[in-house]
Parts: structure tokens; sequence; C-alpha cells
């Protein structure tokens, strides 16, 4: 960090100085202080000087953090119009190509076909701090993408550049504990998504205890910027409810009694960096490092939301996804329409006997039309090749959870050598991988599914509508 | 350092499980044994799993490593015959485009286009040492360049993504000095290519003196080994002569006692990286620090090396470069033909007078056919922005610097406030800006154009054979 | 850091090692695990080796640490009793010093003076966390040492002991900011011993703004635990109130712009190191480090507490200290007794007149039966050399400053090229160095003196019982 | 580091200003100027102020360090006559603890006793390099130590204040490597004592191959310099010779395959530091740390040089040292006085029955007048709780070993279990424990002793003078 502070005083020191000559004594550089924005990209994209250039780029992004919001969709709307490929020149290396296959001729045709904009936020990025800057615009694209349609162009030139930048080969992981700058460790409690961090004291909990790690992946250019952290708890058991990790009278243990670490939570910290995947890397990076440092480790599993699920449900109720329930197990889950339906023990034991089979077939049948799983979460951690080990009802009671997911937690479970199995059978045959006993619930609403009607008690109460379940859905 | 090993060390981990996984088992993996490298290329593009795609591409690097000269060949051959565009899609992108000028259409045009093994590079700079392997293989590539044209597009690939990968906002300036670790301090003797270091007792000679510095460029992926590195020098007035500066027995002063930082060595160190330019930005940087760490430093200038300058006067006294040079004149210059003219005092004296007006010529009005300065050096410090300050006779006397330079050495002058400016009137007149002295030298030899044939004496000896120079040489 | 805690851990494991030994299997050590404290640190004495040394002195610290209030006390009075010189041997060197007066007489006369806990110290340091368990048995003697005089002669061994170890040479000094660890930030909020830091929220404010500079002692045994440390406003002007330094609200400036460095809060750390003494030394280093740092500095002062003031001056109105103030003055000073004085207008206009010339005899002629000024942090600063600047009246309306100093505080000045001067004057001749501002309000309260009976209105209000002010004292 | 050398720039900064003041201006300080060294280290005793304090102790080394060699010597005899115990001060306290027993007492003649040169020593550290400057002087000290007894007592003052200040403690622990700042590396090949680095490239063969490691302790006021370290190999089996272990040729493994640590080297570096012994800790705690890195390793052993043998053995071949050889045994040790005898590979063989078993006996019977084991290096070992393992015949054909030991090496095993117990046979009953193959060797010559006069072959060949070993020469 000291380096890339360092470095960053450099960038600044050659920006100002380069900057103090394009705005002082020639001409060229009058023109430039009264420039507009398109025209000062025209000249950073025609200049061939270091220090101008730096300069030119410094001051375009400064000019663009000055902008209020419509002046903003002003600057994307022209990055869209104007800085597109050259269309003549386009057209000629095409005329050209025809005639000529040549491998010459193939390069002037991809050159002559990208966007003048990726060029543009090269040089942009040249700037001191460039690259957080255009985090930030892209961050501000998304908030409008939309608007317009324009803007999925544009999106795709941010994400080729970062793709770049943000190889994974750049990024370094690093242990955040209670011995990490404050200045870090403030932005973890800013960016945590999952469980919120209530106050320095609680975060504290999540990280002095032996029995406690968190991991951050870091890239250089954005030094004290984490980019994705996981939070976990290393445990004697696999845990069923939030509650038990984060619990303040929790019996702590010494890191070497445990034998199962628990990621209970992930949160991805640049907005202006979705869809740049970390995530996936960084679990199997902690895994690897956690298991060199604890060999008694034997079970790497998450503690997960199940964010999508409520919604989903209600569409079932609502008898417009393509299920039919039993009216025993509408009436039983009517009961979740009271808000405090999770502290009622009756209640709760007949809701659970219903909603578990209906969380197996959310994860193990649904599929979005693009044919993957319907929740987010499910999708980066089968996607990543873990198994889908257990359902916890009640897993967690905070408001929030019981109205995203009626309180319902997963466990993800992390097996080395399961991993590129698990991922193929997903990848390419669409199938979930998930233990017996999640099966087996399935199993339970299949029952119903066959059945049907109720006349079977409280295990039979799914109706399927039609039979070509997920065929008729594409 | 240590991350950038910790995080090689992960990479390796999660590779070698990767590739167990790929090799042992299933049918797929049996199939990967047994692939050629052709197959397993086409496997890592279609792959989408993290471990196994990472476990493939650390399988053909291995593999290509342990090619022979004629299996590189094939493999670079293969590289640019079959993992060029795929020429359907590019046409069916052409078709859509010529009715659809939408940005859609654009971006499936310019993704057609690019060459397939782009992609391919990019999984492969995934592996562990990936980077520092691809940098080997462009090595090659460029030592066989000039035996296929086909090269030339496989190189322009290899360009883009290290331009984008060797992004100068990645690189960080590391001081060298005689505390820098010892793994390090031993490329910086092997990669020294101006002014050989023959012991690490000569090493240490250029360390650690409180009035000598050095810096380099290091970047992340290629922790420990230095991209480019500056030796510097730190003395009371320019320099004349390498000796000086590398002199056992020179007077040491202290570093606040310096009014001039005289960068005299710049190696690049890594031949795969060739085209991707980094030292100007070095430089620059290097003056930045130093100003702010020594406020007493007033003059940042070179003592450089002009490699060219004993071909170019080869053939001018042959006459071929277009000059025709006095009788007088040529007989002083077969004194050059004396391997120990330089030792020789009158001798010495006599070819001054005749070298350093040809030398300022070759400087000043000499071009490429491209228009560029003809000395390699003078166009990267030129193009830098520096100033030609002065001519310094047998400032070299080494037999390498006798062979390529008749012992000349030059000193460019960095001058901030002049940088943007000199390297403007360079980039778009055509100009060498030099100091009032060497352009005085010029006159001389143009005095000499202009009466010829030697009558005024020792300063009149160059003729020219027509009067449209430079004009008929494009 | 690192090395200080690897350092750690290797003798933990060396020790625990040891201890096993120690404890299993031969006589010798079956005596040990019954043995009582003193018979363990007789053990020690009497020990050879390394790691059954290390053991024991491990073991007689856990015991240590062990033992409640009743047992600590038992312990502290067997090392004043059982583990002094040794008599016999005392004695028998004296007998021998009489004849011999050879540097071998005199050693061993010094070696057999020597209290035999001082080797016993000695050993116990070399336990893991050693160092840190004897500054927390200081900390319990200190505590305890009014119970009985024995504990001088225990804590004179301690004190000298902790002299060589806490030898300045070893300490380091540290910026402290916002991207210190969080362990040793939570630290300073603890330790803050002069202004109260509530939260983090608060202690941001105190280290992240770019006008804002803390710096702490540390020691290599004692890692992570700051010795000592002091708080730095970077200001424009000398402030008068502490509010102007702590306020939310106030405008914070650029470091570059400041001309005045004020310490305003500095907290010894360590109660078991009281005595010991760093804070002299950490003020001259930090205003060493910030002159080389921002040259626009120069003015170095303290914005300080008065903590004795309020006690003195009770003792004055009482006429118990030798002065005898006018009726007018004891009136006015009545209005203290208001709890809310501070807040009124016209009251505060009236006690300033007569509390600032009190003040100003309270720090310029005042003095401890040592001969010393009366106040601590007067004593602390004007010992090291500073010069009494300004008295400030109600700088502090904070309760707990009301009530140590009525509000009063005062800027001590640091001026380099003064302070070997003014410490000399204080230490040889007793003098006070102040402003010119300081001392005429001295000679206020001295006309009071000298004219008496109050009949000049409110400057006189101060009347001499006996001439020989301060000599009648002693 | 960084933070010593800031440490050190903030001690020089602070000294010099004192300096300024105290030989500018005022009288006093004219007087300094003036004064010489006596007159100066009586100012240093009764100054008070800090920054004049530490100024003088600077004054005082620096004028130290310019002193010829006759005004060194005058310097340490002066340290010796004027800076002892305060002669009347004393004569007074011991008459008051005569009829005063009181702590207070004690403790008055604890410090009278004190030589006033242990206070001027403590404050000649505070000078920056203040530590390092006193270790050089101790070092002349050492030097001079045989010319006077005066200097037993000056010595005994600088022991008793190095191992405080150089307290284990301080020590840190770092592993030297490839990777180690250059300017630490050239000091290993400076202070390597016992096989000669010859060159950079040979020292790269020490540390830079996976099975090589090398660790020093290093102390926080002497950075940069270590006070001792030690080299380690690791192999498959416990090496007979050092040509096994240092030899280019040989084949290397990786560090995991390793069974043993042959420790092969250890070097103090300083001098100065004689007798305040680190070397013990610094084996124990490697053992310690490579255990913990690589599981793998089984043994622990040295490979160690004897230095004492032949020097002893010239002794025992000159009847010198009470024992009597056969002469058959005398005969065939005759052949060691040919300079090549270690070539001839007969005699090497006849020299090697005759050699081993009295090289036994070197090491189990023979003691120094205070009963400790005549060879240096063993004494180290064996009293750190080492067993001696195996006598190796020509392990060292190096000139030196065969002069100092005709060839002979040692292997001492370090069985961590073993330690103290083998440590407190040696330290009680004064037993040297080795392995029984080495006790075997010793009955060989028992034989002898016993049945005497050659007649039984070459297994007889010692004969006693007189029965009561060991008795009669105390």
């Amino acid at each position: 960090m000291p380096e890339a502070s360092f470095f960053t005083d450099m960038l600044q020191s050659i920006t100002d100085h380069g900057r103090q000559l394009l705005f002082s004594g020639s001409r060229n550089t009058q023109a430039a202080a009264k420039a507009d924005l398109q025209t000062l990209c025209e000249m950073l994209l025609s200049s061939r000087g270091e220090a101008s250039g730096m300069a030119l780029a410094a001051e375009i992004l400064d000019r663009w953090e000055a902008l209020d919001s419509e002046g903003a969709q002003t600057f994307l709307q022209m990055l869209h119009e104007k800085f597109g490929p050259d269309a003549s020149k386009l057209d000629q290396a095409i005329e050209r190509y025809r005639t000529d296959k040549s491998s010459a001729a193939v390069i002037a045709l991809h050159q002559a076909a990208e966007p003048r904009r990726q060029e543009l936020l090269r040089r942009l990025n040249h700037a001191p701090n460039g690259t957080a800057t255009l985090v930030r615009m892209r961050q501000q694209l998304l908030a409008s993408k939309d608007r317009s349609e324009a803007y999925d162009a544009l999106d795709a030139d941010f994400t080729h550049l970062f793709g770049s930048w943000f190889n994974r080969g750049f990024l370094t992981l690093r242990p955040i504990d209670w011995s990490t700058p404050a200045n870090i460790l403030e932005k973890i409690i800013k960016y945590e998504a999952v469980h919120e961090i209530a106050s320095w004291e609680e975060l504290r909990r999540r990280l002095a205890p032996a029995d406690r790690r968190c991991f951050a992946f870091f890239h250089p250019r954005l030094a004290d910027e984490p980019l994705v952290f996981v939070e976990v708890a290393l445990t004697r058991s696999v845990p069923k409810a939030i509650a038990d990790v984060l619990d303040e009278g929790r019996e702590q243990i010494n890191a070497d009694e445990a034998t199962t670490a628990v990621f209970y939570s992930i949160s991805n910290c640049q907005d202006g960096l979705r869809g740049i995947s970390f995530g996936n890397f960084l679990i199997k990076q902690v895994v690897e490092d956690l298991r060199r440092d604890l060999p008694g480790l034997k079970n790497f599993v998450t503690l997960s939301p199940v964010p999508g699920f409520a919604r989903w449900l209600a569409k079932v109720r609502a008898a417009a996804d393509g299920l039919v329930l039993s009216e025993a197990a509408l009436k039983t889950l009517a009961l979740l329409d009271d808000p405090n339906w999770a502290g009622k023990e009756n209640g709760a034991a007949e809701v659970e006997l219903v909603l578990l089979p209906l969380a197996a077939r959310y994860f193990l049948t649904e599929r979005t039309p693009e044919g993957r799983p319907v929740d987010p979460v499910a999708r980066f951690h089968l996607g990543n090749g873990a198994r889908l080990e257990r359902l916890n009802f009640l897993g967690d009671r905070s408001p929030k959870a019981i109205q995203q997911a009626h309180g319902l937690m997963v466990n993800y479970l992390y097996k080395l050598d399961d991993i590129v199995a698990n991922h193929e059978a997903l990848a390419q045959r669409g199938e979930v991988i998930a233990s017996p006993a999640v099966k087996n619930l399935l199993s339970q609403s299949d029952d119903g599914r066959r059945g049907g009607h109720g006349q079977q008690g409280s295990r039979a109460f799914v109706q399927l509508m039609n039979s070509t379940l997920g065929g008729g859905r594409k």
C-alpha cells in the first residue's frame, strides 16, 4: 500500500505539471481550457505526449466528477454517439477484407470495428486514480442502463476493459483481522451486504476471536479498497442458524479445535465492477489457505441466504408459476401472512412441513429462462461447484430474512474433490447436485405432485398443472 | 513480494488440484491426457470451470516449455493458422452490419473480427506464472519474426494484450540499492545492457555510495523481475565521459551537495516486452522522485551512447548516404581505421574537428524513412521531450563504444518545463531540439556544405551531392 | 510486529517444552510441581539450564497471575523479605573491602549489596511475555506502595531494571493514523487520559483529517502496546480553547497551510512504567519529525490542562497558603462556588481579572517543598525546556476542567533554540521562563501585594502575610 | 529496519542541535569545546538536560573514535581509575549500614558501590549509534585485557550492562536467504568464521538451494548487523564430512524430502559481545522453527570442528599431559608429521585406529581446571544439552582443519526431549553424554590404559602415568 500511494503521488505530480503546461501559455492550451468535454476527449485520443496525455485525462475526469446528474447522462450519451467506430474506416476495412483475407486485413478490420471509446477509456485510465474514477463511471452507467439500450454497447466496452484490468492475476488476497488498518475496516462495515455490522464493537466480534476469519481481494490500483470479502466462522459442526454464528454469548473455541469452516457472508464491494466475477475465486483460495493453516478442518460450507425464495413462493401461492398447491398447503402457507408467525411454535412447525419440500423444489427443479437456478446465491455457489447440503428452516429470524426468504437459510458444501464434477453437471446437464436429504425433501413434494389433492395429509400438497414441467417455460 | 509469492502458491495449489481431476478418472480427462496441444487449446477455449480452465492452461504452458525449437515453431504456426477469427462468423457479422448499423451489430462485428487466440492467450494467462511464460513465448516469437510474415499478426495480438496487462498503472517504481534483496540484484547484473557490471563489487560501487541511485519498474505478476531500470549518478557538473562516472577512484560527494542527476544507463530487462514502452515513464518518475528528495538538484541529464553513429559514418565515408565529404575530411576520418587512434593525441584532436560537426548532422538532420532520428537512443530521449545538450568526443573509450560510435557519447537534458514543447516540436514538425552549441556545430558542417572543397581549412569538409537533402531519400 | 509475535511464539514453544520436562518424570521436577512460589523463585535463581529456567520463570509468573489480592501482597512481601542481599555475604564483602581496596573487592562488594531479587526479576523477564507481566506486577506494587515502606526498596529494583530495559534507544516512534491497525487504535481510545475519546467516530475525527497527527512510542517486547502518545493539531494560530481544536464543525485545513503544531493531549499508557520517563523525548522527536515533513510549521505549542490549580486556589482562599487576598478578590472568587458561574457573562469577566494574575503566581512563584513548580503538567513541560506562553481563561469548559482548574488552560511553547537554556534556568536557578504577557500578569498581582488592601480597585487584591514569600515555606 | 534508521536519524538530529548549543555561545559551552575527555565525561555524568546530555555523549564518542591506539589505552585507563565508585561515599554508606540494616541503607550501599562508569556508559548509550560504538569499545578492551588486570573491573561493567541491553527478549530471529538485502549478506560473508565463504557465488550456493537454510539474530539498536548466525543443510542422512555438505556438485533435494537438519556453521559476528551468549538460544529457536515448517525433519545434528584437538594431542605426544602413549601409538601418530599424511591411504587408516580412541578420551574424560570439557566447541554444544554423537575421521581435509584437528570433525545431536537432562548431567555431575559408539571408542583406549605397553596390538596404546586421572591436575 505504501507503494500504491507513492505511485499515486507520482502520477499526481506529473499530471499537475502537464496540466499547468496545458492550460498556460500557448494558443493550443488556451483552446483546451475553453474546450468542452467532447473536444477534450478528441484531443486526448489524438495526443501523443506523455504528460499532456495524462493532464488531459485528469482534466476530463475532474470535469466529469463535477457534472450534475443531467450532465452525466449527456456525457454517457456522447460516449455512445460520438466515440463508436469510425464508420467510413470500418466500411473501407470491410471492403478490403472482402477481397483480401490476409491477417493484415483481418487485423485492420478488427481495429476498425473497435469503438473509439475503448482507446479513450484506456487513456483516461492513465490519470491518477483513473481506474477508481472509471469504476464509478460504470456504476453510474449501470444505474442508468435501463433508460436506454444505447448503454448496452457502452457497457460492453467497460466490461471488456475491466475484464482485462481486473484479471485475477492482479488481485491479491489479504486476511482482514483486528490488526487490519482502520481505514480498511470501516469499508468492511460499509460494504457488508448480508448480515449488517452495526458498530465497531460488532466488527471486533467478527474479526478478533480465535475462531473467526475474514479475507478480501484487493487490486493494486484500488489500494485500500476491498473488491470482495468473505467472513468465516470456525466451528465444530455445520451451523443451522446465523444466530449460532453471530451470537455474542456463543462459546469460542481455538482455531485448531475446529473441524468446519463456515462462509457465512460474502459481499461484493464495488457496484461499478458488477459482473466482473471474483467471488468464486476468492472462496477457493480461502479454502486452500485455511486447509494449509488448519489441517484439522474437514468441512467447508456456507451458511447462505435465499434472497429469491419469498418472491417465488408468492407467485406459487398465487398459482402464477405453473404449480398448484393443495388446499391444505395453501392454508398452512397463509400462516406466513401473520408477521409474527415465526414466533408461534405450533404454527412454525406446521409451516416447516410445507415450506421445506417447496424450497427443495425451488432449488432443484425451478429454472430461469436461461435454464439456470432461480436463486441468485444458489447460482453463484452451485455454479462454483458447491453442493446444496441442507435447508435450514428459520435459519435467520431477522426482519430482512423473514421478508425475503421466510427465514430460510441453506448450507452449500465445498468439497474440493467434487467441485469440477459438480460444476460440470450443472453447466452441461443442468443438474443441481444436492445431498440425499435435500433430494428426499423433493420426493416428498413429488409425492404430492403425483398423488395430489391433500388426501395424504400434510406431505401431499403439490399439484402439477401441466406435466412438462420446465419444458413449457423456456 | 511476499503477497506475490503467496498468490503464486495459491494458484499452483488450485491448479494442481484441477490437473489431478483433469487427468484422472473420467473419460473427458483421459482424452485430455492424450490430446495434442491444439486439442488442449480448443478445450481451454470452450472450458467453463475455474479449476479445469487453470489446469488446462498450466498443462498447455508446461508442454510448451518442453517443446524443442522445431516444436515451438510449429506451435506458433498453429496459433497463427488455427486460432484466427472464425471466418464464417466474421462473414455473417459483416453481412449483418451491412444492413444493420446498430451498436449491437458493431459489437458483434468487432468480436467476430477478434482472433480467437486473443481469448486463448487471456486464458493461458490464468495459469500460475502464466504472464511470465507468455512473455517468454513472445520473446521466442520476436526471435522468429523475420522467418514468416505470418508472425506479424500473431505479434499484434501479443502486443495488444501486453499493452493492457502492463498498463503503466500496474507498475511500481522501487529504488534499487545495496539493501535490495540479492535475488533482485543478481538480475541487475545480468540485465545491465549499456555499461557491463563485471562483479558484485562493481555492483556495490554503483549502488552503495551516497551519490548513486538506481530505480526499477516492477509488475505484480512478475515479482522479483525488474522490467526496466535506470542508474543515476549525483554530481556537481554534467560529466563528459563515462569514466568520470564509473571510475573507482572518483571523489564521492554527499547527495545534498549534488546539483546534477546523470542518467548514465537505462536497460530493458525483458526481451519479450520489446515495444511495450516503460522507459520514458520511468525517467519522468525518477526525475520527480529525485527532485522531491533532493531539492538541490537543478539539472537532469543523461550520459548516453550513440549506438548507430559508426555505421552511419561508414556509409557517409563510402559516399553511400547522399553526403560527399571533402578530401581533407575523408583523410582525417581514415585515421579511425587504426584501432588505436584514440590513444594518439594529435590524431585524436584532428579527428574531433571533423567528427563532431558530422555527429551534429547525424542527430539534427538525418532521418529514418519514417522521418524519425536515425539513432535509436536519440529517438528514445528526444521522443521523450529531452533536448540534445552536448556531444562528448571520446566520452567512452571502451572497445564496444569505439566500435559502435568511435567513442562518442552525448548528454540529453530533461528540463521538465520544456518536455512537452520539445516532444511536440519533434512529433509535429519533425524538429530536433538541441542546445546552441550543438546547433553551432551543425552550421560548421553547413559551412562546408555550402563553401565546399576544403579551401576553408578544416572547418569546410562536407559537400552535398544533391541539394534536396532528405527530400530525395524518403 | 510480525517478528515480535513470531518471537513470542518461539519463546512459548521452548517454554512449554521446558515445562513439560520440569513437571514430569524426575524427582526434582515433582518437587517443583508441589513447591510454593518462594521455593520456585529460589530454584530459578539457582537454575542453569536454558529451557528449565524459562519454564520456571513462566510457571512463577503464571502462578502470580492467578493470585488473589491478598496472595499478591504476600508475594511482594516475600520478594522484599527473602530476596534482599545475602547479609552474611555482604558482611564478608565489607570486611574484605576494609583491608583491600582493589577493583575486585569493590566489584564483590557491589555484587553482594545487590538485592537478589534483581537477578530474580531479570530471569523472570525471560519468560514469554515476561516484560509485560513484570510491568503489571509493578503496577500492583505502586498501587500498594503507601501500605508499607518496605515497598520502596522493592520499587527501587523495578525502577533500576525498567530504566535499563526501556532505554530510549529501544523505543520506536510510530505515527498513529486512520490506517493504523484497529487493535492499536482501541488502545488509544482506552488510554487517552486528557480529553476522553468517546467513540470510534470521535477517534476518526482526531486521526483522519489532514490537519491532525498522532505519534506513539513502542517497545519491542510490548508489541502493539503504546507506551505514551501525543495528539497534535495543525493550525494557523495558537488556540485558546480546546473546543477550537476538537469541535466537529471546525474548518479543516491542508497540512501545508499550517504554521502551528499544537500538542493538545499527551497520555502515558502503562501505569506500571510510572516514573520511567519517555514523554519529553517523545515531544522532541515529534517536533523534529514535523519540522522535516512540514517546513511551513513555525510554532510548536501545547494546549495543556492545569490539574492542580483549583486545589491550590482553594487553599489560598482559605488563607492556608501564606497569601492573603483582598476582600474584593475573595468576593469575586466566591462566584466560583456557583457551579454555573462560567456561563454567566458578567461574573466570568470579573473572575477573569482576579483569576489570571493568581494563575500567573501559581506558575511563576509557587514551588513544591523540593523547589519545583507545583503543577504536575507544568513540571513536565517546563522541565522539558518549554516556556509558559499564555494563560487561557475558560480554555476548557468541561466539568472535569472546571472542577480541577476552574476551566484554565495554558500554552507551553517549544522553541528548539531555547530548550536547553530554559531547561537549565529552571534546573539550576529555579527560574520559570515565561512570556512577557504572563510575567506582566504576575506584576499585577505584585502591585496588589505591595500596595495592599484593595484600595486600588480590581487590580489590587493580594496581600502578602509575610514578606519572605517562598523562603518561609521550604 | 526502516524504523531503526528513522530512529537513528531522529537521534542524530536532536544530537546535532544539542551539540550546536553546547559549543556555541555561553561560557559553559566554550568550556566544553576546550575540555578534555575526562572533563566531558564528568560533565555528562552531572548533566540533566536531554539534548545537552545526548550532545555530550555524541561528542565523547566521536572524540573516542578519533583516538590513536595509545590514546585509546589512556581512555580505558582513565575509565578505570577515575570512574570507579566514589570512595568517600562508599565509606559513609558502609558506616551507615553497620548500624542501620534497613532497606534504604542497603540500597544506598549498593548504589555507592556501583562504579560511576556504569552510569557513564548508560549515558553514552544514548548517543546515536551509541550501542554500536560501545560494542566496539569493548572489542578494544578485550584486545587489551591481558595488558592490565585493571581491565577486568572495567570489563565487568561492560558485561553487566551488555547482559541487560542484549537481553534475549530484545533479539529477533530472521531467516537469511538469497532474497535478503545485500548489505546484510556481505556481513555474512565477512563474519563466517568456520568454513570461509570465498565469493558471492559461494554464498549463493549456501543460501539459495531448496535444501539450505540460514538464520541470524538481530538487535534493534544494531540494525543490519547480525549478532550470530547459523547455516543449516537439509539432508537425508547425517553427513560425515563437510565436503558432502559444501560440494558444488552434490545432489540437491527438496526441503520436504529431508529427514535431517545439519547445523554446519555457527559464527558470532561481534567481537565486542564475546561472552554475551546468544548461540545456544539461536540453535533451539531454529530447531523449533524448522520442526514447525518441515514436519519431516527427525534429526537435528551439527557437523562441527574440533579446534583444540591437535594442540591437546601434541601435549599428549610430548607426554606433557599425564597420559603415556604406547610406543606403537606414538609411532603411528608420528605419521601426522608428514603434511600430506591424509592423502596416503594406508597411513590414514592406521592413524584412524589410534586417533579416534584418543579423540573419545579428549571429549569424554579430559577437563579444564574448572572441570569443563577442554574443547571450546564441545563446551558450547554439550553445555547446550546436545549429545556427542559421532567422531568423523578426516571430516574436513582443509589445511586449517588438518592443522587444528588433524581433520577431525564431530556430530553433536540435539534431541529436544533430552536437552535438559543432558545439560544437567554435565552441569551437576560433570558427565559428558555421548552415543554408545563414542563411549565404545573410549573403552578401547581404556583397554590400553589398563593393559598397557602395546602388547595387545593396535588397540592398546595408552598408558596412565598415575591412576588418579584428573585429580592431580586441578
